[in-house]
């Protein structure tokens, strides 16, 4: 272990962990893609940089002997094949050199790992561009979001899960001596204590987040001492191969195994992540992705399972200053990478009564008219649009929003074919919306993946919350978002949705946005509804990989 | 809530939490009975007011509206009923009255909810004498362990869960203002954070550690914001029905209602705790006691449980400098309270070679003469034996220890029925010893609860690692001693223990012993291995109870 490697990272480590307890702004990794910031060519050279791995081998990584070369990512952009291909390893073969690699890893001191990890992120962060065009062709999100989701919000959030896993890790002594007064003599005894680590690791990606869903298990785990196996999304692989490649290489410089961090692929002909999870030797999963499999994640007996999974995120409107600045930042959010993230809302909730906006009451119809009319606004700005849209990842988004017949509700806005002018074959869609009746709770009860929006009609802002509740508490909630003037409709809404495990977005206009979590500061999903039962990074997040244990010894003489 | 309280107690809560991470000797209740520490009638007085709760209701419980009174313990000292009858509820009550209790309790602040916690302990204190008769006529314990045990050791248990429940809920700012620069504006957001209780707990207890193994699960709940209902084995109510009362006087008194802490008893006809732990308004539960039942609550869905099941604990014998010491402490161990502690120790390994004794050899067959020897010693010792010994709780250990002839192995001590010189009729029991060899693994891998001890003869201090490995692994282990002279194995034992979550005591001879854990300093269970999935104190154990939830909103104009 190359000590210096601990001295040059010991600041940012001790940085980040202020930073998790003051939770103001913090971030060691720009999110602004500027020349000024990364480089004059550095968004040119990582343009280029990822059109070399386009129909060829991966190589980069350091697992030997593969047993074939199996890829399957397209670019929903371009609506063909990436052409990468990445090695495949059987499952008994990837833990088997995850449990060897567990007692070469585990020995390494918590500080030492924290610190090799974030000269990880320091080289990741080279490679910001280059996995921003990665994830754009393999998620479809727009190039911004690509850079700032995938690049500097993903070294960040992984920063955030090194940072806990060192605190906890040190937060107790290693050693010290017990002295107990017995009268006549003192009890004396050396005692000593070693966060143990659970064992092998796996973390199971997604298709829409490669990166940033992933890296906070991955670091977390890493961090206390446990070696992970990296499945991702047999679509969105190369994001984190890349992050997998910088952290081999940095484990072998520094004179450690490769298998402490592995890729695992899946064949074609083989889908492998059932076969891992289900491995005794596995204990730990991390889980991105849809309820069904989250559940199943969650039910293995004798493993420690961090999941996130889907929900119904909601929009609780009841009085407002301006609601032309509401409206436009709703439709900014739903708008946004169609809809494909965690924490797109989907259920707006308008009182019958209509909406009290600066004193006036503006009646239901026209909430639904504005909303609608700042959606087609933004779509159709070319400036704005195709930048905030990109593209969508899975054809069965599309086929879903397409047929949304089941909504019993009716059609307020139609989802259109948008064309992007820089991909003609880009797979695009616009947010459709539908106004539905708080009764017809079929229709609202489920997450609708993708760009849709229902406008539910309630009797009350009373009404408003204890769906919005019932919602959480029943099917998860990622985030909600609420617009009032009234304190005690604020209150309300805070303790309602603290209950069903829920962090709310008050009155949110302008640049910030309900859908965006900062790190450092947001947590990301609480753990407390059917959403996951895991955040980034509460401590709960990193204390359950590892296991205090104690040993003491009479003091001799 | 009366403030001052919480003025008045802020100094034992600072000063716990500091012990928490000093893990130097600290308490809060002195553990000595002697009249210069706790006054000169308390035992007296202790002992009086014990007898009047005999062959009466116990009336002190604020829960209104009793269904019937009921109780079925019976002292094992004197085998026969005690006569306390405790007022039945049922289950639904139970739960009905902690979930409206729930919604006072969770918006009391966490550092309000300590400090209230601490005037119970306090409380607690001056009643530590009539707990201690309390629990040696229901568990058997004697006199001096019963004390300690269910009074001071209890009372510290419980501030150890408040002071990191505490600590953990007060790790992040309540509120903070975020500014992210943007370049041509800051973004400006007010933010702010609840600790927000997961719900109605429940705490099942067992019958051999009436208050030691209620409280911290009870308290920890508790500080967390949510309500309880203790439902403590039918045999050993009275000890925690006192701290019950305590409980909700002092809850009544800051004008909170006593449903925040409930006691649930069994009905001699109608069994509650299964009823109460599917209960889908329970979130939280607490248990100790046996495999069987633990592995139900375990996998109770929609639970978050905290266990300490059974486990089959080791001692790994291969050098020593003195061999009559060691001898000796270890014969404590297995004697003391008739070995119904989950830390005592029952299969001792000792090489077939023999042991290294201060650079002799001392043959296998010798080794096996001083334990055997030294047991019959100290159970011999009239000064010593009552005192240590005690009673059996429940006529199932003595069956099982008389017909423990499933073992296949030679009996080198024999129990005999043992007279306790202050209680004609008590039910007592002097350990038992077989030799097993390794090869008859199927005889000791599992718990033999009570006072029976497995000499088993392995082929080498390698051999007897291994096995205490699988078994810590397999079947569960609280506790582990080990004797050497040699670095090298110790530090292997220390590694292969430590992967089985099982903490180590070494060389342990005098005053201490390995089934001893102090508050403030030794976790007690790990939770990495079967014998349960929780550990006294660690964080893990308080911030399960509660959900980090978040809101933030633009700070204005």
């Amino acid at each position: 272990m190359n000590l210096n490697l601990m001295d040059k990272h010991q600041d940012i480590i001790d940085k980040a962990v202020q930073a998790l307890h003051e939770r103001t702004f913090f971030a060691q990794y720009p999110e602004n893609p500027m020349p000024d910031v990364y480089g004059e060519n550095a968004d040119k050279e990582g343009r280029e940089k990822y059109k070399t791995h386009l129909n060829t081998q991966f190589t980069e990584l350091l697992q030997e002997d593969p047993e074939a070369w199996v890829g399957q990512e397209e670019s929903p952009y371009e609506q063909q094949p990436l052409g990468v291909t990445y090695p495949f390893f059987s499952p008994e073969t990837l833990v088997s050199r995850a449990e060897e690699a567990f007692h070469q890893w585990r020995k390494v001191k918590p500080a030492d790992r924290a610190s090799l990890l974030v000269e990880v992120l320091e080289r990741m962060k080279t490679r910001f561009f280059e996995i921003a065009y990665a994830t754009m062709h393999t998620t479809g999100q727009a190039y911004m979001m690509s850079f700032q989701a995938s690049g500097p919000h993903a070294a960040d959030r992984a920063l955030e899960a090194i940072a806990s896993g060192y605190e906890e890790q040190t937060r107790f002594p290693v050693s010290t001596e017990w002295e107990k007064p017995m009268g006549k003599y003192n009890l004396k005894l050396n005692k000593s204590w070693r966060a143990v680590p659970k064992g092998v690791g796996l973390v199971i990606g997604c298709s829409t987040f490669p990166t940033w869903n992933t890296v906070p298990g991955m670091f977390a785990s890493l961090v206390t001492g446990n070696p992970v196996i990296i499945k991702p999304h047999p679509k969105a692989v190369l994001p984190i191969a890349i992050v997998v490649a910088e952290v081999q290489k940095v484990l072998q410089e520094n004179g450690l195994t490769p298998n402490i961090c592995q890729l695992a692929v899946d064949a074609d002909d083989r889908l492998i992540t059932k076969d891992l999870a289900e491995n005794p030797k596995v204990k730990l999963i991390d889980y991105t992705g849809g309820n069904e499999f989250g559940n199943y994640v969650e039910g293995l007996p004798g493993k420690v399972t961090f999941t996130e999974k889907t929900g119904v995120n909601s929009i609780i409107l009841d009085s407002m200053d301006d609601l032309d600045k509401v409206a436009q930042n709703l439709a900014f959010s739903v708008t946004l990478y169609s809809g494909q993230m965690c924490t797109a809302p989907q259920n707006f909730y308008v009182p019958e009564a209509g909406l009290k906006v600066g004193g006036e009451t503006v009646p239901y119809e026209e909430v639904v008219e504005k909303i609608a009319g700042a959606v087609t606004a933004l779509v159709n700005n070319p400036k704005a649009g195709p930048h905030i849209l990109g593209a969508i990842q899975n054809p069965a988004t599309t086929e879903r929003i397409k047929g949304a017949g089941s909504v019993k509700g009716r059609e307020v806005l139609s989802s259109s074919d948008f064309s992007n002018p820089m991909f003609a074959n880009a797979r695009t869609c616009t947010p459709v919306i539908y106004e539905v009746d708080a009764t017809e709770k079929e229709s609202y009860s489920r997450e609708l993946f993708g760009p849709v929006v229902l406008i539910i009609k309630t009797k009350s802002t009373d009404q408003s919350i204890e769906i919005a509740k019932d919602m959480a508490t029943s099917h998860g909630a990622i985030s909600c978002g609420a617009y009032t003037t009234d304190p005690a409709i604020k209150e309300k809404i805070m303790d309602e949705m603290s209950l069903a495990g829920t962090p709310v977005s008050f009155n949110l206009t302008g640049g910030i946005y309900v859908n965006q979590n900062a790190s450092f500061s947001d947590f990301h999903v609480t753990g407390g509804n059917p959403a996951g039962n895991a955040s980034f990074t509460n401590p709960e997040f990193v204390i359950k990989r590892f296991t205090w244990v104690g040993f003491r010894e009479p003091v001799q003489g």
